[in-house]
Parts: C-alpha cells; structure tokens; sequence
C-alpha cells in the first residue's frame, strides 16, 4: 500500500460553537486527501494536505465532458466519542462501478477506506457533537487533462473533502410533497443512471427547479422508455407500503443502487417484513391508494437516510399519504438506522466502521 | 452593452512555425474572455485576460453536479487575409437553449459575438494561414458555487478560448468506420440531448472506447426508447443519400441541432436537391443499402465539416458504403461549405462574419 505524505495546515479553524449554523455541504474541514492519475504512473501521490483551491487550466476536460463521478458517505460521532463510518466499504465499491462506465480509472478501494480514516483522524474535531449532525464525506473524481478532443482523459484528481453538517432538510422528518414527473425524464436503460456522476444531477435540476416554484420538494422520476415505472426521486430512493409489502423498484441499470436502500431492504427482511425490490408502475400506486392500500411512501439516502413522503402528485391527482404525517414503518426504520450509525443500537450488520 | 476590461499578457507566444503540428484543442491563444455571474449582480466584469489556470475550491458545483455547458465554432483566415467566423449568432443562440435546459442564466448573445470579435482581434496571429487549419473556438459555462447541496448553483463563469487548430481528423476526409451501438444509449426523449452539455459526452464514453478498440471511429447513437431510430454520432449529425433523397433525422429533442447539419440542409435545398428532416430507422437504411440505394453517408459537425462513412456496422452485418470512397454529393457539400467558410465561394446565404 502507498505511503500518504501529510502536509498540515498552518491556519487551523474550528468548528462553530453552535453546531445548529452548519447547515449541509457549505463548510468544510481543515484538510483534504488528493492523488493523481497518469496513464504512465497510474495512480500516484496521495496526500492529505490543507483544503485550498485547486488550480486548473480553462481547457480541462472536466469543465467541457463532465467526465466526473463522486460518492457521499457520513461519519458519526457516538455517545461513547467513537467515531463511526456507515458501510464505507460500498461508497468506494460504487464509485468503482461508476467510473468502469465513465471510463476512469479503478482505485483500490482497501486503500481509499485507510486514506479516508487517515484523513478523519487528522480533522477529527469537525466530526460535531449534535445529535443529527455529522461529518459529510464526499469522495470525487475529475478528468484533469487539459485538452479539448473529446475523448476519454489520461488524467484524473480523485479528492476526497468533508464537511461537518447539519441536517440535510431543515424540515426534519416532516412528510415532503413530491410529484410524478411526466415531461422530463432523468435516464434511460442503456444510459448512466446508475452512476454517481454529474450529468444525472445536470439533468435533474429543471425538474427540481419546477418542484420547487410549485412548493414540490423533488420529483419522482418514471422510466424513460414507457413512463410508467417508477424510478427513484434523484435524490433519493424510493419504497412504498402497499398493504403487508414494502415494495421499492428494482436495481435496473438506470436507478442509483443506494447504499441506505439496501440496508432498508436488509432491515426488513432481517425483521421478517415482506419487502420486494420488483417493478412498481404509477398505476400500482395510484390504485393502491384509491383502494386505501397505499400506507406510506419514503425515500432513503445517505444526507437524510428517511424522507416519508406526505403528498405525491401525479398529473392531476393529488395523493395525500398516511394524513401527511410520518408512518409506523417510516419512523422504526429511520430511529433504527441512525441508532445504528450512531452506536446506540447493536449493530448486527457489521455495517459500521470505526475511525481508529 | 457593458465595456470589457483588457489585460494583456506579459508574456506573448506565437504559433510554431509549422503548422501541421498543430494539432487540435491541444495549444491555446494567448488570452481569453472571462465574465462572472451572481444572482445579485446579473452577468458581469467582462474582461480580456491573459489566458491562465483558475482557482476553484474542491467543492466547486462544476465538479460534481455536471452544471455545463460548451460551444463549438471555428475562425477562418482568407485568401485575403481577413478573418471570418461561420455563423456564430447560432452559436449563441444554441448556448442559451442549452443554458436553458440546465438553468443557467441566460447570455446576451449580441455582446457575446462582440466580445469574441474583440477576443479574436487581441489573438489575430493565432489564426493559422495554411489550409484546412482554423482557430477552433470554445465559449462554455461552468457553475461555480462552492458548496455541495444539489441544486442550481447561485454563481457561474464564462470563458471563452481559443485553440489555433490543425485538421481535426487526421485521416482528413478518408471514409471513417462507424458502428451502430444497441446497447448504450445516448439521451432520450425528455432528457437532455438537444443540450451541449458535459453529461452527453461523459454518457457516450465507454461506447467510444469500445469502437476505438475494435477499429472504429465512432458510433451511431439509435433512440433510447424504441432503439429503432437512428439520432446522431455523438461528435457529429449524420445524413445518409438514398435513391435521390438525402436523409437526415429530423430534430426530436435528444439529437444536437448542430449549425453544420442547418447549413448543409439549406445548402442542398438552394440547390433543388431533394433533402428531409425526418425519422429514419436503421431498417431502412440496412433495406437501402440491400436494394443498392444506399449512395453515401456522412457526418457533419463544426470540427470535421464532413467525414464521410465508408463502413457502417449494425450487429452482425457490415456495409460497406460507396466502395470506401468519398461520395460526391458529401465532396461536394464539403467543397462548398469549407469554400463560404474560407471566403473562396460567395456566401449568398450571409452566414460568415467578418472579425473586423
């Protein structure tokens, strides 16, 4: 394994005294980890070295090609002052997945969990105390040769930055307004919907900026072939309890195969609930709520692992679900879940991951 | 219109005295144009400054989020010494759709054709003299907020570079082999296709590399939906002569309304010739090239003007177009159009500007 050189800074800052100014992804921690990739040398130099400026030539393929991928992940802070991580084995295994399709080169993902550590260690007081809080990671990758063909770059930064957080949506565990988009579609079969990369985000955003001027939090995606399955909420994935079974569409090759998505799905079978990774059309859920089967709707992902959905709308139809509060099942998997990543819950998983 | 702020540089460098080393999008002018957005301040400081690296932090939104957008378009030298650009209102105009489907801001396309002039009067001398070179110009956007919430980003800059340019295929206009990709697809209906934006050549990556790999230049995109239809070759429009018609898909939304493709359209109806924008299946061009209707094929884009295809490939089966050679209907339309552009043909369509 390759030897991290370590340069600290000279200006260390802290943490705010009140935690609750963080916010989500605005601040960031006194140090980040950088390698660099060659075709000649692979990838070498890993360091972890003060958070500062990058310096990029405007002929950077990134900023033309958008031939990037990323991950996002959290540390935790115990009662106990441990700090934990929440599966981080799976962030680096999927961002490998993602770059095979973006064509950037793998990275060990062994030692891209020990850079990770080294590097919480080094800033470990922006791990915040709050209950709620966290250290958000985001791991990423950018195509650094400074060349306009577009092709496939010969060169590559994966950084790794993070940014102590408050809760990812200010309104808590409050039921969210979500609408079924029947316009835009987000990605195809055949296309890169299940990487983490920019293009899904860029082409998510007119939707949400719709979402948002009609006071719609996100927007449910359908496929992009027959716009009638559902999909994920780009943020988010997506389960629904129809009756007795907690149902979320399957690992398609167009959705993200969310980390806090299969947890859910291993909670639940753990637990001996019915829950099914299938096909779910709009016309399923539609039905199920007019037949008062539709429970709850949540979505899962890592800034706000559950999201219960209070309202979802689809063309005209405006479905309020569970009296727009949080359901039974929403609730036990959310307090579950983040007992785990906090160590208050016994983790049988053995999906944390201690810092030291 | 708002004044543009010059800074010239310190240190000149010049063109390299032969210049079929050129290359393409590899060497850069001396300066470029910058200009800056905030959602307080609008568009603003324009400036001309020496062409040079930029500062971003790692949280950039540009790095993660694929919030971009480019153009492509190319300065001629004449006979007579003047300089030329091709159509650059469409240029601006095709910006600010693309900007419109990723919510960026929207530009003045009338003071960005002014500050380009201005950018290319300062650079003159990169403007290559021999033939089949060009000064290969790159107007894009980038969003710029450092801070990882995904949303549209509040700030954004503008740059504008110039990359003195050799011919972009090597091969020059040898037939190119291409083939028929049924397994990735490029964009869809209701995605973002139409848009120069990093994400649609990030998504087209791996099927490049594969056709590299098995001694193909490029591939034919089908539509995502049916994979019936043909769309476009990523980096180029395609058209295809049968019988007396020439063919190229209509513009649906996921396909690049690209300036060549327009131009070649209005050229060979000027001409009498029988030319549709309209749907076409790979059957009919496999049924085509069968019935020895299937005259000739070819690309057109910005950075190649046209590149016939001497062999197309779908599954199992391989056509070879017009023995291999350069078509004349494809000659022709690169004679005429290169000829306009290097101000050797009279432009009765008023497509060229004049730098001065």
């Amino acid at each position: 394994m390759q030897d991290i050189r370590i340069e600290l800074t000279q200006n260390p800052t802290h943490l705010p005294e009140d935690e609750s100014t963080l916010g989500f992804g605005k601040r960031f921690s006194d140090h980040m980890f950088v390698m660099d990739y060659t075709v000649e040398k692979g990838w070498f130099d890993p360091r972890i070295v003060p958070y500062a400026p990058i310096s990029l030539y405007p002929s950077t393929m990134c900023f033309h090609y958008g031939q990037t991928t990323f991950e996002g992940l959290k540390a935790y802070r115990t009662e106990k002052n441990e700090i934990l991580l929440f599966r981080p084995q799976q962030n680096f295994k999927r961002l490998n997945i993602s770059d095979d399709r973006l064509c950037i080169p793998k990275l060990d993902e062994e030692f891209c969990l020990e850079a990770l550590k080294k590097l919480i260690q080094i800033d470990e007081k922006f791990v915040p105390h709050s209950k709620g809080t966290s250290l958000y990671i985001r791991p990423f990758i950018i195509a650094t040769e400074p060349q306009l063909g577009a092709n496939s770059s010969t060169q590559y930064k994966f950084i790794i930055i993070t940014s102590p957080s408050g809760v990812y949506y200010s309104s808590g565990l409050n039921p969210v307004k979500i609408y079924v988009e029947d316009n835009y579609v987000r990605a195809v079969r055949g296309g890169m919907g299940m990487a983490k990369t920019g293009g899904n985000y860029a082409v998510s955003l007119k939707s949400q900026v719709n979402a948002h001027n009609n006071d719609y939090s996100q927007v449910l995606w359908l496929d992009g072939v027959e716009r009638k399955y559902i999909e994920e909420v780009g943020a988010m994935n997506i389960f629904f309890v129809i009756g007795d079974e907690v149902v979320t569409p399957e690992i398609n090759g167009s959705i993200l195969d969310g980390i806090t998505r299969k947890s859910m799905v291993e909670l639940l079978k753990k637990e001996g609930k019915k829950v099914s990774e299938r096909r779910i059309s709009i016309q399923e859920v539609e039905d199920a709520y007019e037949n008062g089967e539709l429970k709850e709707v949540f979505g899962t992902g890592t800034a706000a692992v559950i999201s219960p959905v209070g309202v979802l709308k689809y063309k005209d139809k405006v479905m309020t679900i569970n009296d727009n509060k949080i359901g039974e099942i929403s609730k036990h998997l959310y307090d579950t879940l983040t007992g785990i990543q906090r160590g208050e819950i016994e983790d049988k998983f053995g999906w944390t991951v201690k810092v030291y």
